[in-house]
């Protein structure tokens, strides 16, 4: 029988801290019933609310700290003040102490970087970490990496996340050879940026194991679910994200507004809730939150800092199953694969 | 009374050429009965195409050639077979000749930008071209630029896109003094780009008159119209509408799976198929089809290759609103205000 997934979370982070995160805890563990949780925050808030939750009480640790890192905070300042000392340091350290399998934080992006890279460190090979993300598709979901790890990238780091997304991918997806895509732009004045260009020559030569290199794609190639991991740099990644997330948002206020123009049309809305909910749940940013770091020495995921109860949940779950099947193992050895990676 | 829009077509441009090229024109000239064409291309297949067009015939000349741009040549390419010659660029020089106050090509879009520059040469102070879209908003429309002239920019760079982006905003929306964005990443780690944040400086500093500057927006801030005018470099730019592209699709193909699940989603479609037809002309990409080349001492219009009639007719509305309020000299007008812009 396969040891419980062990889960440290920062209790304070997110823009409602405590009650979303014991929250999300209490769902996820409805879900996985084995799991074990470090609870790092503020004790005097976190007791109270395992009161009634006696399951996940049980399968909880409170570790206390007064210290928050606050969601504003520069991240330089987060690690100068928040050092082995805040909620958000201390779930990390649990990973790398090995007493948890992988830490999630609603907090700070850029504070939790900076904090992991220098508690747990880079993998061997790989250069700098980088954010990936589940993205709903019509044929179901893609990886997306990076979405904001950092800005800029040369052809090496290109293919470090097409390696690493592609292990991310079979964990996730269950397919043993994923297919990767590198994001470029179409127009043919453009040709795209030449690393990308390079990260595609070295990709289509290297016939990396575990990876299916598909080419380039383009930015609707991406909802369309053309390749199961897209690759691109963190700042292009990061507009593509949310300009996608703005999009959505945008063809669901057109729609609630038509539904609600007419009678006839009211009455339609009613008869067809059903497939409005459904569609609704498909939509929700909810069930795909969770940015997975990659190329660390440890799992760690950020949720989003706005979300609620089950959007953590889902968090949780994505750190669970990252977890469970052994990412950075996974990693490792399609690393180890790799004829062009190097000595670090 | 004002002169009539003179507009010339690349009638060989596009997916499917003279057919939609032609069928365009005779919707917009309905809409804009003054305005007077000049159908560049091969006259043997134009001509038919005007036979039961009587007005449209008698609002337009043709101008033969036999040489067509294909739509997957390279710039370089294109430009060393059909500079002078060929359909495309005949259209663009009529611009630079006088005879037309501004061209429409469904053609390849960087050969065209190619073309277009050596054609009509780049505005005084203006270092590189941009192409500007019009990207439909929660709050009505926004100009986003450039979606896919040139890879990076610089700071100044930026900054003139700020202005010409301005230019047009006060155009399309006529609006005095429009906001301008600069899109940006938000992950505090990651701060964004050292020339991003230059430019933001610049246009912070220098209250250039014609525009207020907003700060930096993100890529959900597109579609929720936070701003009129959005700037950022063309490699970000292309690869957020394509994406906003695509996600609109896909919420599109959402709905309608969801409304044909079940006989009560169905019935619902039915009494609602009027709200959901409008709200298909809300998402209809036609509407808002045509990249603006801003920057050039001269208006050229891209259409989307793949366009139908109605689509190319709204590119060559966006040319005749371009040339009848004179987007030149409002450009112009506004890069001599601006105190930071020094002599060529």
């Amino acid at each position: 029988m396969p040891q419980p997934v062990r889960i440290s979370l920062d209790a304070m982070g997110g823009d409602s801290g405590p009650p979303v995160v014991i929250g999300g805890a209490a769902l996820a563990l409805e879900r996985h019933p084995e799991m074990r949780f470090i609870l790092v925050g503020n004790e005097t808030v976190i007791r109270p609310l395992l009161a009634g939750r006696e399951k996940l009480a049980a399968a909880s640790e409170i570790r206390h700290t007064d210290v928050t890192i606050a969601m504003d905070a520069k991240p330089s300042q987060a690690v100068r003040s928040g050092r082995r000392t805040s909620s958000m340091w201390m779930a990390i350290q649990a990973v790398r102490d090995g007493e948890a399998d992988a830490a999630v934080s609603a907090g700070n992006t850029g504070a939790l970087m900076a904090m992991a890279k220098i508690c747990l460190k880079t993998m061997t090979h790989i250069e700098r970490p980088a954010i990936a993300a589940i993205w709903p598709t019509t044929r179901g979901e893609s990886i997306v990496l990076d979405v904001g790890a950092s800005i800029g990238a040369d052809a090496a780091h290109l293919v470090d996340m097409a390696i690493m997304g592609a292990a991310m991918a079979r964990i996730v997806f269950d397919i043993p050879v994923p297919t990767v895509g590198l994001l470029n732009v179409g127009t043919e004045e453009m040709k795209g940026v030449e690393t990308v260009r390079e990260a595609s020559r070295i990709l289509h030569e290297s016939n990396i194991p575990g990876l299916a290199y598909h080419g380039f794609v383009e930015g609707d190639d991406i909802g369309r679910g053309t390749v199961d991991v897209v690759v691109t740099e963190g700042f292009a990644g990061n507009i593509a994200l949310k300009t996608a997330e703005g999009t959505a948002k945008q063809v669901g206020e057109y729609l609630r507004a038509a539904m609600s123009r007419t009678w006839t049309a009211k009455l339609g809305y009613l008869l067809a809730k059903g497939a409005f909910d459904a569609l609704r749940e498909k939509l929700d940013p909810r069930k795909v939150n969770g940015g997975v770091f990659l190329g660390l020495e440890g799992i760690v995921v950020k949720s989003h800092g706005g979300t609620d109860a089950v959007g953590f949940a889902s968090a949780i779950d994505m750190a669970h199953d990252m977890a469970q099947h052994q990412l950075m193992r996974t990693i490792r050895d399609m690393l180890d694969d790799d004829p062009g990676s190097g000595p670090a």
